[in-house]
């Protein structure tokens, strides 16, 4: 396989770091080939701006999903972005390693996706989901937490970990097409001891080993909604059979 | 009322822009002062960094939560999420006006997120929902989208936007304690002609003239749970009264 291993941290001896590091390692053994984007260290711009656009379709009015499509077209998106897009369509497994910040990616990953994800190369109109362009890659999510499970799940105060993160699983990683396998989650990660924080490193390196069995999340399926994006009633409900 | 307009949209000429100008003309004329923050204009810095600290508690390995919390009881936080920060304090309404990019704020915004609601400042430990420092302030969102409504409602190919938007409404607004209000979305926006652009804008000015009765989201009590954070049976189901 061909990995894409994209990084955000601002602590490059962080815990989340050596997630990543011990994905890169467990991978490379594994005889996958690795590539590495360390959002930190490419000191990579977030903020999605005219000037991704080297030859803009209008440079009066600023629409940001038609101006990547057309950029994406005419090859004069801006440099930083195409490298990225090129690395995630090589990619066989998109891997992100990152901490979670107010239940979401740090903003640096957040504005990768914004400028990465472009429309007319991931998706289009209907092409999403089943359909989006990713379809036959899988996406993988490695993130670290401070609060602890009991507070992220169901009765926990905050409600279920991977809903909360549905714009990310399903509204971005599902939505371009990718089969988005389970999550991991690696809680408490500030005040826990070297020896807890060993054994989830051990979990996940064992978790990097049988990826191929681990479970893809349920994503909805383009024929099961009709031409407004709405459920189609199932011709059963409505006795038409 | 003190208002608070955090805005970001990268096309000053843009729809969204627009809503957020209106804003500050109805909430003006019924006598409210208001502050923006237009974070493309300010070309505010969206990436958590060490370099937010002035005087690093540790200086070899940075911790982001723990060092707001430092840098806010030290005054050492850098300038620009200071001055946010106390915007944040002072105002008794918080309207936030972005596109959603990806079910979600745009990375700048995102970032202003992350850089200005500062551990210490906004919350900390069991100081969260009810119990948060921003308590007896209002949050309202203002979001536009790409989409039709047939696709972002339950039934939807994507389910409810309220929903999608939890790590927003309820995992931050919520979360440090604002009553947030039922948001405002304008659909299919780049799609659509002056006529329902029009109509999106009078529905907008309406709603801020009856900011009032506009309902706010129900979101966790503190009382409802126990030390861990998990919800506490209640006494009538375990059957101890």
């Amino acid at each position: 396989m061909k990995v894409l291993v994209v990084h955000a941290h601002p602590e490059a001896k962080s815990f989340t770091s050596a997630m990543k590091s011990a994905a890169v390692d467990v991978l490379t053994a594994a005889g996958h080939s690795i590539e590495v984007t360390d959002l930190y260290a490419l000191n990579f711009n977030p903020v999605a701006n005219a000037a991704d656009f080297g030859a803009p379709k209008n440079d009066e009015y600023l629409v940001y999903a038609l101006e990547q499509r057309h950029g994406f077209e005419t090859g004069t998106l801006s440099a930083d972005i195409l490298t990225e897009v090129e690395k995630v369509r090589r990619c066989d497994l998109l891997l992100l390693t990152f901490p979670i910040y107010w239940f979401s990616t740090p903003a640096i990953l957040k504005g990768w996706i914004d400028r990465v994800f472009v429309s007319g190369a991931f998706y289009g109109g209907r092409r999403i989901y089943d359909r989006g362009a990713m379809v036959g890659k899988k996406a993988l999510v490695c993130a670290t937490l401070g609060g602890r499970q009991s507070m992220v799940c169901d009765g926990g105060i905050h409600g279920d970990l991977a809903m909360m993160l549905r714009p990310l699983l399903q509204g971005t990683l599902g939505y371009v097409g990718f089969d988005v396998l389970e999550p991991f989650f690696a809680y408490h990660v500030p005040y826990i001891q070297h020896q807890e924080r060993t054994e989830i490193l051990n979990a996940w390196r064992a978790s990097l080993g049988a990826l191929e069995h681990r479970p893809a999340m349920q994503m909805p399926a383009l024929a099961d909604f009709d031409e407004t994006l709405s459920r189609r009633l199932s011709s059963e409900c409505l006795g038409t059979t």
